[in-house]
């Protein structure tokens, strides 16, 4: 294996937000050059399936700035400060659907966006759905609406760009890998 | 369904970079408050899930700064300006692994971080490789490593961490589920 490492040689800090944060960094090359890396800093995401005791998957629809139209997404949110990945779940669950469940089993940690962000979002698989009484809301600044789709109806709204981000379309490809499969 | 979307009061630029734009847009909510939205701009991209004669997965092994690790990921680049999806798909599979190929069919176009950004990765299925004479070479910051791996060998490498992209992880998971199929 070649030696690929970008070397930091200066970072320029340009915003500091809510959110995300943006870097400038200046990189020496494995050629001995330089070139500029534009980088977002976020704190990480988690995403859940959630299947309910119809076997029906657990989604909502939302609107999304950055995409400027509502689509369809497994629940999901940001890592709080020092939060873990399993209890953001637990707590993402509850705020977006109102469900609490039995289990939360890691599936999958992937990048988004590795060209210029380090966002990781952590897929998990909640089992032993049920309604909970009293359940925390969602953000002031949040606003969704709770849908439930077969498996069938999922991989229709893919058809339809309804579903149309890498978490959503990676949870309908695993359940659907795993009904081929007889899981 | 009910109305979720989220009207732009005002724009503020930030940074127009090379690669990414960042804004904070100021939005009226549906209940009539208002939030921010910090959002990033990007141009799009393209990944291309490459099968050898051999039945091996073509990849390439590049450093990601924003990661600060070096990740294998199927071969992708970015959108030129007005540059057609699949022109992109077949220029950034010769500069990075100098394959030309017979077909390239469109699979599924994502958003990867919905959240906070704009980016849509278009993935194609490249057919009927063939290793092109005096390919073009690739960006003179770009440096990676060329790898050709079976499907076992790759669902191996998302175990270990050492592919954990959302684009490779949803192309590995696109092979698995066609071999499972038969297809």
């Amino acid at each position: 294996m070649s030696l690929l490492e970008e070397k930091t040689l200066s970072t320029e800090k340009i915003f500091s937000g809510k959110v995300i944060h943006l870097q400038v960094d200046e990189v020496k090359l494995p050629n001995g050059k330089t070139a500029k890396r534009e980088l977002i800093k976020h704190p990480g995401a988690v995403a859940i399936i959630a299947i309910t005791t119809e076997n029906r998957i657990v989604m909502v629809e939302q609107f999304r700035k950055a995409l400027e139209k509502t689509i369809i997404e497994i629940p999901a949110g940001k890592l709080e400060k020092e939060e873990e990945p399993a209890d953001c779940a637990k707590r993402e669950l509850e705020e977006e659907t109102g469900y609490e469940c039995e289990s939360m089993e890691l599936l999958n940690s992937f990048y988004t966006s590795p060209g210029f962000a380090d966002e990781i979002v952590h897929v998990y698989l909640a089992k032993g759905l049920s309604k909970k009484e009293n359940a925390a809301g969602l953000d002031e600044d949040e606003f969704v609406n709770l849908m439930e789709m077969t498996l069938d109806e999922a991989q229709q709204a893919i058809k339809e760009n309804r579903i149309c981000d890498a978490k959503t379309v990676f949870a309908v490809q695993y359940l659907q890998l795993q009904e081929v499969l007889g899981k």
